[in-house]
């Protein structure tokens, strides 16, 4: 497949375009009879959506959802989904300037490289963050049907901006706040400290790179495949497919590389005649497989590219060296749009691998079903 | 895929267990017409090998790799080459201990639920370290035909074990150094750090973790395939594979994310008619394709989880907790073995991607062949 | 993947359904440069279209394609392209009549007990032939590729219809003809014979079955890959999945399995420097791989099972058997409107395996494209 | 994938060649719990065997089974079951003489075209029927999960050779006669007759084509994923993955394109609380899905392309016509042999559907398994 498609059984084909006309997906595998409708799409979308506040983009965007197939009455089918959002607020021509003269830490060099002058660079094209809105389209459906059959709850949150960092809060904190605040952190106090940072930082035409950190509750032992559909391995897969994407790790990750194993195992005991483990060091995940402790890892997110200052490019149609202002209205980072989006792709994940594994039916049968 | 097949134009399929008979793999796709012969294995398997020294593990296998099929007059077919290194010495009778009381750290508590009884237990079975060999088969073929079509080379070597880390030293000095030592550091004085520390906490019957670096040099622009086999989701997810692995990170990775924008793009330059950026803290990567720069990324990797120190755990058949000595013998960490590794996976996701970006053709002709 | 999506590095996937609000396809891997534009498509469409003549159901649908992504400035970018048709005229209430009592031939049944009562029934949703509108979207850019790249020619045609067969023609007639007479015959003559026949057996409120025969031209050798992936295995999987398809042959075919081998075997010759056969019982394929000689296929579809005649049923809700009179316009015979499905499926599965072959390149670039 | 490899959740991938070291296969997905050993492959393999009797060819061959991997106490452990037979009695000298003049039928020119001079055309190297070795095995592992879980039973046999036909007997009579006999046939007087044809025919150097019938029984209802991975879809795909099909048809198949639908249609009736059809003219198989009737599909078989009588040919290092005697010792029919080959490729499509459906478990747990 050449990129575009992910999953095994539950899976998400992303197409649109940043400056296009829209912005689409087609999830697959969904089983029949799960409750959709496009409000459960709009709330995710509504979340990711530009132009909410001073600390992103002035880019207003409607971003209103249209369930194209595979729901009836009020339920899914079994066929595949098709959900759409049109493109209603974009302005290309400051994008002509960027033709010729790529953006560094942009995709606008390579994708002309690999693809020559057909490339759709307006806005990012292909490339934009703007095609994560697909993300979260079949994220929204995997998440309804991860809480609906399991109970699988998935929070994620801003872990630290800037290096301003949120260290005191429970998960409970953050399934409260982090959608309470325009930076989508577990702590208020911290997220209004966030709130002035970035402010600066725009003011200054710069950008700030960020960690969102993702929990995953509830999950039954046994989910991934291994050796290599193991659930981390699909989990990096996915998040490293989101645009401005550095780096992941899954419970204690680049800290354990400077620990004992004395330290870093997790012991077993027993609790309620479950097996548990006091700490939570593997994040969830032992040998590529769900363990039934909560599923926790780290995504790290590189300062925005796009920024106000000059910058030195080259002129690929002359070969000169140039520079440039790159045009367009930006966030000063992409860290709080890209929390839900990181809750939707773990969720694509996870449902793909409940399906895999067996623990959720091809169809949600509410009871005697004929024939 | 059930998890145990991986790539797309050039597939991987392993098998084996530790304990069981041998470890195998399968590659499908590799162009016919590459000079092969199981020299070209060998030499990738000794530098995996456990046995090797003071600092790795004591068990001593042969690890003789025979090829199945898909070489004919030294050349491969085109047709898939199977490979095979059968277990020589292996002890399984220690392992009994561990049916029922899952080793921390270890997939034994997660592989028991998810395989029931059936799971082969002994030594960690398809969850070893072990089936990483299948990866070092699989990989120096890849790692030939890109050196023999493209001339790419893949190194990679220790940046720290222990927080003991390498920190001056260039890619020549990794290229020379790395297989001089048996901690695999680029830096001879760093080398003999490591080798006391291993030893010393070997002594006290602890582990450490430690980070491997992979730089790839001479890739051509434009490997990978948006948006979900971009080229650092492809290496996220093989890396995420290996067994330990905790973390990965692309260039400035996870510090990119406390820098400024201003700080993290790699501003671009001529240099001798060549498109280039002076900084790469894109690790060579942008929009997930690959940018010509050299791809550089680093694997987190916890501390062996096999220690000496007894540990708390539940036996699953009484229903009550207990402690545990883990048996066997083994590597008091696993970062100098993984180098290999890590160079092999590197090489399978970069084979792969340049079949499908169609710059390896699928036959390696020598010229003028008939008909 | 569930089911909704086909090919390796072409890669189509549909979605939509009979009643509801559209048919649409995403195709992936189509190489960046090709010229392409919603005429290129709604030509093709509109050879499939029901409503155009006495032959075919009366229902009336325009079935205007819109393009949603990948195609920038009339080339394609080498994103995924998004296709759309809207459902205009459909008039589900006839279908609440069978909700409960299956029709004998369709697949009511058997997607009721597979989708329980989520199934969309209406019209046969998503296993209606209306979904090969879906299949004729991704095939018309499928045959510009081929033909614009390769200058392959695909030409379907009606070879008989209710035991009336077109016996003495051309391929020549057949690509001048098919398309003239609304039967899809290559014969003028035969056309007429099926047409009387079609409209005879239609008064009598039955139906019929037939055969569309497939040539495809100027294939290069090579194109399948080895064992699974033969261009035969190919072939065949796509037209399965084409409603109302009961059998494939290649070649001789049936045929051969009555024939010796002195008889079927295809001798070579030399022919102005090529290796040519003066037969082609082979139909094009040999060890699963095209050959150079015209591929050579034929697909049997069943008599439409949608017919005036009461028939035997059960009422699945009351567990009790029951008569039926099918609701909806129907056509007598699927044949004439699967003639450009067949085109179409048959350049799917071409172009993904020229893509695969590497004989079509990533991008079509015109020449000396910078940089 | 590049075609060696086919299912979904249960994946056969397939390696070797005829006169290589030997024939493998690896499967991954089959669940953990099943008993399984080596004498459940041998039992199938040599029901394959050449050198059986006098109708099949006389190379004589042991073919003797080794399980590699993923078996543990006698049952499969979840891990991927790697097999192997080596080869034993391959004489390739005669082969040389094809080397460059290739033989009618064969693939040797195909692929000597798409692999160039690296092909191994030993013995038809990749493209042999030997290589069905590798799908016996698998299919023996899918046929003991299919009975031993839900009671499937598959039963395949010679329908006709050199257009003498079984005509009139019941499945009972297939189940209990087609291994009785050397050529597979349901009922013991026609075999005699095939018998002496298939002599007769050898006799003259020339060779004989037929028609494998299977039918599936016990199956549920609802195996099979719509669109592209329709059960006949699938079944259609392995089918001619067989070297020598050239073409398969379901139910009433290519006899249904000259019936109406009046005739061709299968009504519903009640019988015993089920809902059954007295026809069987779908095969089993309604919308793709299985419907609960017995599933009946048909493969074509060519002619054998090696025959005794002078061919003419291309010496292709010469690039002049030429004659050929095809060294080597052949089979003067394929089919016979064929038979195991086609139970095992349904029994490999039914064991993945019943997978995907979620109709067989991914552990075979006994009872109230721990923990």
């Amino acid at each position: 497949m050449p990129g575009n498609t992910i999953g095994e059984r539950f899976v998400l084909t992303s197409f649109g375009e940043s400056h296009g006309k829209c912005v689409g997906a087609v999830v697959d595998g969904c089983p029949a009879g799960l409750e959709f409708s496009e409000a459960d799409v709009q709330k995710e979308l509504d979340l990711r959506r530009p132009g909410q506040s001073i600390v992103t983009t002035q880019r207003r965007e409607e971003d209103i959802v249209e369930i194209l197939s595979g729901v009836f009455n009020g339920r899914t089918t079994g066929a595949p989904i098709g959900m759409l959002i049109r493109n209603a607020d974009k302005d290309s021509r400051a994008y002509e300037a960027i033709l010729n003269t790529p953006r560094p830490g942009h995709a606008d060099l390579t994708a002309r490289i690999k693809y020559g002058e057909f490339n759709d660079y307006r806005g990012g094209g292909r490339f934009s963050g703007r095609i994560t809105a697909s993300f979260v389209m079949g994220g929204a459906l995997a998440k309804k049907l991860l809480a609906d059959v399991l109970g699988i709850e998935i929070v994620a949150y801003t872990l630290e901006i800037g290096g301003i960092k949120a260290e005191n809060f429970s998960i409970e904190d953050a399934r409260r706040n982090r959608y309470s605040n325009e930076v989508r952190s577990p702590d208020p106090e911290v997220a209004e400290k966030l709130r002035k940072r970035i402010i600066e930082v725009r003011g200054q035409g710069d950008s700030l790179g960020g960690i969102v950190e993702c929990v995953a509750l509830n999950l039954p032992v046994g989910l991934g495949e291994p050796v290599f559909s193991s659930l981390d391995s699909d989990l990096a897969k996915i998040a490293l497919s989101i645009p401005a994407v550095k780096g992941v790790e899954f419970g204690s990750g680049f800290g354990s590389a400077r620990r004992r194993g004395t330290e870093n195992n997790d012991q077993y005991r027993l609790a309620g005649g479950k097996i548990v483990s006091p700490t939570n060091n593997a994040g969830g995940i032992l040998g590529g497989l769900s363990n039934g402790m909560p599923l926790v890892y780290r995504i790290a997110f590189k300062p925005a590219s796009s920024i106000a200052a000059k910058q030195g490019t080259v002129d690929v149609s002359k070969k000169e060296e140039t520079e440039l202002v790159v045009p367009g209205r930006h966030d000063p980072t992409v860290v709080p749009r890209a929390v839900p989006v990181v809750e939707s792709v773990t969720a694509l994940v996870l449902a793909d691998h409940a399906l895999r594994a067996g623990i959720i039916p091809p169809v949600l049968r509410k009871e005697g079903n004929p024939p």
